[in-house]
């Protein structure tokens, strides 16, 4: 197996990428094809231990993280996010990883490799770590302005993915809104909501803010601007509590000794809250395995990133997607 | 000095309220009027130590929470939240706190006190608890949809409120967003975010929701919908947060001495992500004040909310609000 990682993408890039990619294939059985400018990867290479199975694809340019995705795509063509996606398309690797601008990511993704039939609008799909298992929140920033029947097929794409990936049975799905009553909302909501009423999915309702981590539901239903900025402040609060317990038992005498006790425990608690044990999230909806990484991401996460592209090859996402999706007949064509 | 107390409003009313109620007066040198079902709120009155300078004032009716607001408000007359209101206006109290029906508590005190000069929409303001001090967000749930003027409005109302009440000086504002750059995020926050560019504001631009609670600013604007949603991602958290540090502290012999010796920090940690601390979101841009509370509040909220609006009372809420909104001139009238 190969899994393209776009070097030039992220905050930190090339460095915290190579980095990452490094320490995945050292970790896993699997070749990576580091895409981006040549001179500058293989710098950070030289500065790292290398592996075997690293290739290095040379391409000339990069999207920048404040260019507008679609326009930047469509112009740059040899900017490494495509080049990546069209060394997918072409089978020369089996899966794309990519930290950089995630508009552009998931535009490339959309627009090289084609929609899974029925599907209007792919999503990113956020993989939360619930009380009581993974909860897929979706989408995380792809579709900004969603109509009615764009939720409706979040819904049935985060229900095959989690029957096919992530081994949820029958998984209850919520509709991220500001009231548990079906007449609160706003009209994207309210609609949204009738189309799942109708439907064959296992639907619970509305679900709050508060419920997103309960493990109530296992799907979280939003348009992409409501459910980037929910996944964002879980990240931003996972990083806050950690901050905070600290500081709150560092000031008394008990909690120091607390904090000497429980100091493997509260970093077993921190990892669970830490997006970065979680890898990407997945592009569902277009016909391979891209996976978007924060901006931020550090080479851990960059690396777990790859693992998760790895897994979903193995257990043929797409393929399963589709048939999973096939199942719901006439239902997704709205 | 009297606070009008809904006490027919929230999940567990009139029980939960009363007992609220009855805290504060023990606590605070206050009356309260109990609005609401006589004979329901005597009930709960001679099951619990009762204080001096508690009133109840009778009306039969109750906004439901499924209830559409503004029509339940204008219909029922004899409503507890109207006639609460109504009380404001007359000078017979001097606040007014609810966890009923959000929606209609907002809409009593707009239609009921009428809005400050120059305010479009009034709001609610959620007070957050920030790595270094409060936070506000608003608005949290009053405007569902809005138009960017409005989130403008928002901006210098939250401004005023920080200025005048919370101790802030010149806090820096943010706009909730999904990215930081400008170009990002929907229509309605791209031209907020131009509309604050251009004023006198302290605008630092976008925030995403990981900046939230960092204390790289002290306001954070965003519609209703969006707001709503991150306060109750954050209780939710809040709330999973300590389930999963005590879970994961109890599973090894370290953890649980940690937790024997860090209970206290712990605790203390709880308390500051909990909002029943907060009390409540006072609504801004009214000609009063009125705390809406959680419909979940539990006594000790309740009594938070009503301890909130004596402080607000004192400080003269409405009047510094009203004269740090004319400093803005022309600015907020849009």
């Amino acid at each position: 197996m190969n899994i393209a990682v776009d070097a030039m993408g992220g905050d930190y890039a090339p460095e915290v990428v190579v980095q990452g990619a490094l320490r995945a294939a050292r970790q896993l059985a699997v070749e990576i094809t580091l895409v981006g400018r040549e001179k500058a990867v293989r710098e950070v290479m030289g500065r790292n231990d290398v592996a075997s199975g690293i290739h290095v694809l040379h391409c000339d340019d990069v999207v920048r993280m404040h260019e507008i995705p679609i326009k930047a795509v469509r112009r740059k063509k040899d900017a490494s996010i495509r080049v990546a996606f069209e060394h997918l398309r072409s089978g020369r690797v089996d899966a794309v990883v990519s930290a950089g601008n995630s508009g552009a990511a998931f535009a490339a993704g959309l627009l090289t490799m084609g929609k899974i039939k029925g599907i209007e609008r792919p999503a990113l799909a956020g993989v939360l770590p619930g009380e009581r298992g993974p909860v897929i929140l979706l989408d995380v920033g792809a579709n900004v302005d969603c109509r009615p029947a764009h939720l409706f097929q979040f819904g049935i794409m985060a229900q095959a993915y989690g029957t096919a990936c992530l081994g949820m049975t029958d998984p209850k799905i919520g509709l991220l809104n500001i009231g548990e009553e079906g007449v609160k909302g706003n009209e994207l909501v309210r609609s949204a909501h009738e189309l799942f009423t109708k439907s064959s999915l296992n639907f619970v309702g509305n679900v709050e803010g508060r419920d997103v981590l309960t493990g109530n539901v296992q799907i979280v239903v939003s348009d992409g601007f409501v459910g980037n900025i929910a996944l964002k402040l879980l990240e931003g609060m996972a990083n806050a509590v950690n901050n905070m317990v600290q500081s709150d038992m560092k000031r008394s005498f008990g909690g120091r000794l607390g904090l000497f006790f429980g100091r493997r425990a509260l970093r077993t608690f921190g990892r669970r809250l830490d997006y970065e044990e979680y890898g990407g999230a997945p592009i569902l909806g277009i016909k391979g395995v891209g996976i978007v990484c924060h901006g931020s991401s550090s080479p851990r996460a960059i690396q777990n990133a790859i693992k998760m592209a790895v897994r979903y090859v193995e257990q043929n996402f797409t393929g399963r997607l589709a048939t999973s999706l096939a199942g719901f007949g006439h239902e997704y064509r709205l």
